[in-house]
């Protein structure tokens, strides 16, 4: 087993959050894995630029934009580490890996339209450029062609992994959205939400390796629950960082989730441990949109207070935990340990 | 044969068009394909009222709202009748009707919302109710729901075709949103955006006919050219008729397409014909989207003086020919008279 994850920084905030592993004297924990397929990488990356491919120039321009702006590609990769996990010495990975961030990439689009993002990744997002029509019908565009790249992998079993995956994320977005501006969300309404909107990919992008290397169902099931736990850490510190990362290392603002009125893990625990004067500020601020300059820092403030923050960190360590002892039953090899240290990657960029 | 389309109105316009064969004394000529398919259409709606559900109820209410309210199933019913035609008789055809009804109306949804629109067949559309971010993530639910349905069908053959026509769509769709307000597009471009956008579902629709039956290729092929060509006159009706038809008969607004700055084929035929002081009128109205009361009858005025509506009318016609040659190889046959039927009920609608 990896290390254990070291103590949550309490003095989190805008200005001392900082991933301490990305320090230039110290190897991100995501080098193992990206070294690991580096090679597959290059041509998973590759057939994604040949896909993008359209007779309507804007889009692989606009899609374009998107794939390129320096997303991990942390679900591919999850493809490809899983299929060499599983000892899997063919090529089938490189297609689904390719489908996956398809997938991943139509639900961003989608998304920002969604959220009225402008930035993602620190740049404009696609929305901003070229407008929400035109999102709407890229993300189309790009789903579509994730199910062609299935289709000539030829295997009913990734169109069903995928398709249902499909489905449930935007089950899941739509919850997401009926969510939003409502603090009296429960812990376990959450938690179905980042479930289905985030893990289920994750869950789908890890089982695939299993699936190319027809190995039995139980491996399968393992890689599945390892995506799936990974998924909901990943979430978890996600809107942890919301509430805390700085701007210039996230490449998304601080407050996007707060001035969206998101609910999310860290809000409802502030909330269900609030007194009233703390409740009546989650609602003017989160259910009714009325907001001030001086709003995010007093939210953070209470947050804090709360330790909502903390314990919303501590419960994606939980989940690390689970991704980790889902891959027990696999020998150990350079594929094991760089989905290990992957989980710690995921957990570790919260402090 | 069935007898030639009677020759165009000239007189059409606001008050006078109305569709002479729904009178009551004269059944439709959708009557036929009705009553061919009408217990298989009954299973078809039952099965996607239980696959609208979802434990995010938002999901049934908002797709169930645009699923109910009114549309004919064209396209589903091209599957059935096309399985008939093929002399097939087991129960594929019921799975795969309801995915080609998802797949337009997730696109249908992301149509509503690209156009802004907020009135579909003479009801609130679903954006217009319940907010575009519901209806651009409940499309993309009934989108995978609709592959779901052709994973169970377990024809990799299927989920070709339906997963080309979704890609083909969505780069039609964009493609029409680029030639929005652009009065220079030509009579090819215009043309390859509704081949992709309209006709390439009916032709996807009337191909699973035979795919389901194993019916060789070229049986395949030629249903598919049926569907092509009658989706093509489809549109290019439903183009005339935006500047023809009474609301009340057609259940949309006279005129949204040149609300909307849409650049159909009577615009692109009466800019390509007018005078210069006609040509400023459509860059005034459709480029620079500057519209008063008065430019809706002059603009009807203006197509008319330059036989944009007859002659867009006759195009469909054309096409509508080609529609019933295709089915030429097919014996006679309840199901061969349907299609034909059809046919004339696509382009008479415009009279």
């Amino acid at each position: 087993m990896p290390e254990a994850a070291p103590p949550f920084n309490r003095e989190i905030g805008l200005t001392v959050a900082r991933p301490q592993r990305s320090r230039p004297d110290q190897p991100s924990k995501l080098a193992p894995l990206q070294a690991l397929v580096a090679a597959d990488l290059d041509q998973v990356n590759q057939l994604i630029l040949a896909r993008l491919d359209s007779p309507v120039s804007l889009i692989p321009q606009l899609a374009g934009h998107l794939v390129a702006s320096g997303g991990k590609r942390v679900r591919p990769m999850l493809t490809l580490a899983a299929a060499r996990l599983c000892g899997y010495a063919g090529r089938r990975q490189l297609g689904l890996a390719a489908a996956v961030e398809f997938i991943h990439t139509a639900t961003l689009l989608h998304d920002d339209v969604v959220d009225e993002s402008s930035l993602r990744r620190g740049s404009a997002t696609a929305n901003a450029i070229w407008g929400n029509k035109s999102s709407v019908l890229v993300g189309d565009f790009l789903f579509a062609r994730a199910f062609q790249l299935m289709v000539e992998d030829q295997s009913l079993e990734v169109l069903r992994i995928l398709s249902d995956a499909a489905a449930v994320i935007a089950e899941g977005e739509v919850a997401q959205l009926l969510t939003a501006n409502d603090t009296e969300t429960t812990e376990s309404a959450y938690m179905a939400v980042i479930k289905a909107k985030t893990a289920t990919l994750f869950a789908a992008a890890a089982e695939l390796g299993a699936v190319v290397a027809d190995r039995p169902a139980a491996e399968a099931a393992a890689l599945r629950c390892y995506g799936e736990a990974l998924g909901i850490a990943f979430q978890l510190i996600d809107d942890v960082l919301d509430y805390s990362a700085r701007e210039v290392v996230l490449g998304k603002s601080v407050g996007d989730d707060f001035r969206d009125g998101k609910i999310t893990l860290p809000v409802v625990l502030a909330f269900a441990r609030g007194n009233d004067e703390e409740r009546r500020f989650w609602q003017r601020t989160l259910e009714r949109s009325e907001q001030s300059e001086a709003d995010l820092p007093r939210a953070i403030e209470l947050l804090e207070r709360r330790d909502a923050l903390a314990e919303s960190f501590q419960r994606a360590c939980a989940y690390g935990d689970t991704a980790r002892a889902a891959l027990a039953g696999f020998a150990d090899n350079p594929a094991k340990a760089a989905l290990l240290d992957l989980v710690d990657f995921c957990v570790e960029r919260a402090y």
